[in-house]
């Protein structure tokens, strides 16, 4: 028998289809690994052609000059910017109808290593940790900018997931304008605390560290779970225990370090225990000028991208799924136990 | 220069990235067509293949018997119904967190011809009509239920669109409780009436005749166009002119026809002058115990699938595009007059 599960938070609903529930493994894609050479004389992104990206925003490096080889983590505007700073900001043309606002933002892609083959599970701690450093400084930087509303931060890993570019790589955008999505899933928590008057997420993280089954991972600081309302196979959600709205004003630089250790060890766990899935990972956090202090709570999502939403989906907004969110947990909490990858520095 | 540019309706933003923008003609993927025999022996929507499917609930037939040839249009369950009527209604479990709802509802495939190698764009008006008036009579139907609140209807074509089946189909599933995306849509649409008194889709129709840049195809009843802040290269909406929530109630059987043939035409195109792209077709209408009657207007939102959302999409919400609707519509245009299905009954 199937069911519609609702997330408590979002308010989204899914239907879990168990008679075509699939176990764990049967998601897994059969992966051919590409040995490519590193690094690549035609990737922009690997050491020694900094001069095949536009000129550097910010860099963690040794000493070395701007825009030469010697760095660990690379920011470059995206080639091909979404949105620039240098475009001068107008206003809203049109609130009538046809509303207009010029490209006014930022488009920015951290370089996170030198390597060409590797990606952020595979990479050490301390190289992680300086990737989320450099995120959390742009981030940062770009706050100060008075017409910025949100810097939203995100990776593709795999074609699946949007992206041409195999050098490990994320990115962000910053957008005069709060993204719909943020909007909506705030008012959301907006209308629990008004109700509750508690934070949506504190309270789901306490249920489900009650419940236990849907926990994949957890340190002194964040918790790994499969939602209860997963839209898609190896769904995962990385929450902070404590709360806190922003990412980017309440995480302290101390914060980084066990950030980095759950990331990295969720991401491998995916690559070993999943095969390498395709994926995109993305940042939830309050808007730069709106607190949202008591009712919202920062975190990542990760999307594996093993399924294609359809019409149904498109139109609805409800996603039909063939994977049960207590299995997929259970099977990764399993195989991180088998990894060696179940506690925290391991 | 980019340009972000928000929908008057749903308040949705979109990202035109001008600087890589391309001509319409750019998105075209390469077809290769591959010739399959028709009727094939292992298509369970071909002809005298009807033992291959759950019995039929609905068939436009002339004087044959239920699940044996002799069929137009037939309608059966979904062999891995997401959904289904036999399921016992149990109302919400648990409201107060992991809330569910067993799977109540239904998941129909409405075979739109006995002809395997044929989509809907090739099919005669006539046959398309037979298609649209299946589809109105199963929703009123399911209408019926006491716990449908909303049956969406939907169409999936080619691999990228999430089908695996060739032979000519849509779908609909009727759920029991409204869904997010139409839940906000309407909540716009209700706001924009509250402070202007007047429908948002009447609004933006009348706004976008005045304008005619963006208008592809019209007739007597309808309006085609390709949306201001388009998410999708060759994203079109198909909206009646006459203010009318409801597809289930409002439109009448003499509706049919003329909407047949603004789809078929539609379809044709995108077929013949956009090299017959893999697309999800979606109804919006009305909840179907919520009439929204003043500041509704049901629409038709065909979304091709030649671009990949990726994580800042996924994220936000706010979709980059390379495709500049003007243009879009402009190439549309002379295509079909070209093609000669640019009148209505061409």
């Amino acid at each position: 028998m199937s069911e519609l599960r609702q997330d408590i938070a979002t308010k989204r609903w899914v239907i879990v289809s168990k008679e075509r529930a699939k176990r764990p493994h049967q998601f897994l894609k059969q992966v051919t690994v590409q040995e490519e050479p590193d690094p690549r004389d035609d990737c922009p992104f690997c050491e020694g052609n900094e001069a095949q990206t536009p000129p550097e925003v910010y860099a963690l490096r040794n000493g070395s000059e701007p825009n030469q080889p010697g760095w660990k983590v690379r920011v470059v505007p995206n080639k091909f910017a979404a949105l620039s700073l240098s475009t001068k900001w107008e206003g809203v043309q049109h609130p009538e109808i046809f509303t207009t606002i010029s490209g006014y933002g930022a488009h920015e892609v951290i370089i996170e290593t030198p390597q060409h083959n590797q990606t952020l599970a595979t990479l050490p701690q301390e190289q992680v940790e300086g990737v989320l450093q450099v995120v959390l400084r742009r981030m940062r930087t770009l706050a100060q900018e008075n017409r910025i509303a949100f810097v939203q931060v995100f990776r593709n890993h795999g074609a699946a997931a949007g992206t041409s570019l195999v050098h490990p790589h994320s990115q962000l955008i910053a957008t005069p304008i709060v993204p719909t999505n943020i909007r909506e899933e705030i008012e959301e928590a907006r209308r629990f605390y008004d109700d509750r008057v508690t934070c949506v997420y504190c309270y789901l993280l306490e249920k489900e560290l009650e419940a236990g089954e849907r926990i994949v991972l957890q340190s002194e600081r964040y918790v790994v779970l499969a939602p209860f309302a997963s839209r898609f196979p190896f769904e995962l959600m990385i929450l902070p225990r404590s709360h806190s709205p922003s990412f980017v004003f309440d995480a302290k630089y101390e914060d980084i370090g066990p950030l980095a250790d759950i990331l990295r060890r969720t991401l491998l766990l995916l690559y070993r225990a999943a095969n390498n899935p395709d994926y995109n990972a993305v940042l939830h956090t309050a808007p730069l000028r709106d607190s949202c202090m008591d009712y919202y709570h920062w975190h990542l999502e990760i999307v594996p991208r093993l399924t294609t939403p359809a019409g149904f989906e498109l139109g609805s907004g409800i996603y039909i799924t063939t994977a049960i969110s207590e299995e997929t947990a259970q099977y990764l909490r399993e195989q991180a136990r088998q990894l060696g990858i179940d506690k925290a520095g391991s």
